[in-house]
């Protein structure tokens, strides 16, 4: 039953982690600052859920220099197969309703 | 922009609590002890994201008699709107990818 899985994801289970994978996955790199902003969030909300996804394998975190130093966040392949698999759960639920 | 939007919706930014709307939405009314087996939670934890939907006006809990008094749930008009836009607003996202 799919309906149980959706409650057994518990790392794209949070509407902010999976809103950063979300805009993370089609573009594989992007700024802490950018998604911050989209998200509408505050950088230690931002960050805590940040930790909850590199923990889980899903994110790595890395400096850039544009300007100077900044947070950027990767994609991993981790993170892309399990996001994609969620996403296929919630199409797969939202088509039975 | 949309993904703000999935960031803002405290009620259905629970995977326990999309869960019980998804599967109450096409039935309108359903019992208590069925929502728990479906989603595999505890009653403790089904009953308090109850209590957070029925505090937001989603759904009405009453008692039907079926052998013995049981709990059922049922779907407002509220709960039934919200979670037509939170659906609409997820097949937005899910597009997007």
């Amino acid at each position: 039953m799919e309906l149980k899985e959706l409650v057994k994801n518990h790392v794209l289970g949070n509407p902010i982690r999976l809103g950063v994978m979300l805009y993370l996955l089609p573009r594989g790199r992007v700024l802490f600052k950018e998604v911050q902003k989209i998200l509408d969030v505050t950088p230690g909300n931002l960050d805590s859920h940040l930790r909850t996804l590199e923990k889980a394998g899903y994110v790595k975190l890395t400096k850039v220099f544009a300007d100077r130093p900044r947070t950027a966040i990767e994609i991993t392949n981790k993170g892309a197969e399990e996001t994609g698999k969620y996403l296929r759960l919630l199409r797969e639920l939202l088509n039975g309703v």
